[in-house]
């Protein structure tokens, strides 16, 4: 198959509704500062009545990424599940208006379009409540298998690793891409995901997965250290490639025998919401274009400093501006 | 009856679509740039098609005023006409959660809830097209009489003047607060309103409105001359209080005998939605608080500079802490 895409993802198709909210709000609300709780309907409709006047955006991880790669000129390509409603529409929209490829079938007569529920605290830092709706309804039919065989890469969502169906969708990808020797890449979401299927997921990176991506936290849970040199040494045999990401203190990258450091690219921190995402983002497009470990890492960084310095978990300038600025 | 809220507010209820364009598309897509142009839902769909990524927020300019005035710490009641549907949904809690009384009932079964799709090209420059749809179903059986009398003003948004119920709503509201005591306030919304019902208007104004809001090209329509001083001659005659806006040269307020000028606030401009809508907050809450007219023209232009230093036609800050700032 024809390099169609340089990466196609498969992720939760998601709203974000995003709004600022005071650390009392936080503990009102019973949620987890800085965390991904997932609720149910009647918990998203509650805890939306409680929040303060809201901004709309697309959203969803893997989504987000695919939005930067876009940005930084690539071409991507993402496979999730909105419902046949408005806010089903606008996902939709903002996918295809940034010049991905988008056309997994809405799901009818079942769940809405999913919708994250951000309340970003005055340190800039998100705390995300996640009714994911349709989103979680994706199982193996809606892996167009033409896609994934003309990617370079197929990106997954930790995130999905949750429902039966759509780790059945993951399976289905992966012998796909491994069949045309593609690339499989991976993220690891989130630490309730790494604490639920540790042992699946090991198995799943041995197997399938060439390229991780995790923050600290998640490698450390996969790993069950709690220190982060040690989870290093631990990831090093298991994957060829291994992007671990640091806050600000930037990213550990591992792969061809070496481990490089990069930077996090100086910036002022307004919201952290898809700092992660961005980081995959340039990260793949440089992959995906041939750049050694190292620079894809600093692509990944210059994408994540643009996301966190404004609302919202997509960029809203052009990366490839911002790469060719940076000498990339 | 008590005095409830400080201002009541009938609009059309529209959730806006923001997203930035260069001139060159508001060629293509032949959008008058700068304007408001009314467009069917087919329409809609081929332009949402054609624009960029956007974000979504509630809007329509009575509305944006609600806001305004709740973020001042003034009571406030909104009165329009959303769908029974994700949207609506979605302008019903942000109305709610900035803490206005909104409780007109959905339409069910018609029209999808109304949208405005907003194009900022790099000048800072809304162009606007509208998609009203369920908004514009708004009729008599909408004006909750108990508001309307337990408001100190009613202020109507001159796009309601173009739909026939909306005009039988306005009548029944007018005269709810006349036999009330309260007083009327009236924006022209655009030039098209004006030129489509100048002689209902100037008949209504005359009979009904206490004040009047407009800029300077619609206050020009309404008295068919191209000079600003004529028309502020010739506005004198004809109402109480008028406060007629003129973009970055501030505003001209006209009652009690004499004309006030007020500077508008300096500001880095970076989209200009709302201005307007943000102006009447501030004249608003200051005139129920009982401001003299200079300084509810000043609360106005705080207001103003507030919303055009930032994408989208709501305070994001608390326009109180502002004023306070101010010494107001």
């Amino acid at each position: 198959m024809p390099d169609l895409y340089d990466v196609a993802a498969i992720g939760n198709a998601i709203v974000d509704v995003i709004t600022p909210a005071s650390d009392d709000f936080l503990v009102e609300q019973d949620l987890p500062k800085g965390g991904m709780t997932l609720i149910d309907e009647a918990r998203a409709s509650e805890l939306y009545d409680a929040m303060a006047p809201g901004v709309e955006t697309s959203g969803g991880s893997a989504a987000n990424t695919v939005a930067g790669i876009a940005s930084f000129g690539g071409r991507a390509a993402f496979l999730g599940k909105v419902a046949d409603d408005q806010l089903g529409e606008v996902f939709g929209h903002d996918m295809r208006a940034l010049g991905a490829h988008f056309d997994t079938p809405p799901l009818k007569g079942g769940p809405a379009t999913g919708r994250c529920l951000i309340n970003v605290t005055p340190d800039s830092e998100r705390t995300m409540a996640t009714y994911l709706g349709a989103a979680n309804q994706l199982g193996p039919d809606d892996v167009d298998a033409r896609i994934i065989e003309s990617s370079k890469i197929t990106f997954l969502e930790g995130y999905l690793f949750t429902p039966d169906e759509a780790r059945k969708a993951f399976a289905k990808a992966a012998v796909l891409a491994r069949t045309n020797d593609r690339l499989i890449a991976l993220t690891l979401s989130a630490t309730f995901v790494v604490e639920s299927f540790r042992e699946v997921l090991i198995d799943f990176i041995e197997q399938q997965v060439d390229i991780l991506f995790a923050n600290e936290e998640e490698i450390a849970a996969l790993f069950q250290t709690k220190d982060f040199d040690e989870a290093v040494s631990l990831t090093r045999p298991h994957v060829k490639i291994a992007a671990l990401t640091c806050g600000a203190q930037g990213s550990v990258i591992i792969g061809g025998g070496e481990v490089h450091k990069v930077a996090a690219e100086p910036v002022k921190l307004m919201d952290t919401t898809g700092a992660g995402d961005a980081y995959a983002a340039g990260f793949l497009y440089g992959l995906s274009h041939g750049r050694p470990l190292n620079l894809c890492g600093k692509l990944g960084s210059i994408a994540a400093s643009e996301v966190i310095s404004h609302y919202g978990a997509r960029p809203t300038v052009s990366l490839r501006d911002l790469a060719i600025k940076a000498g990339l």
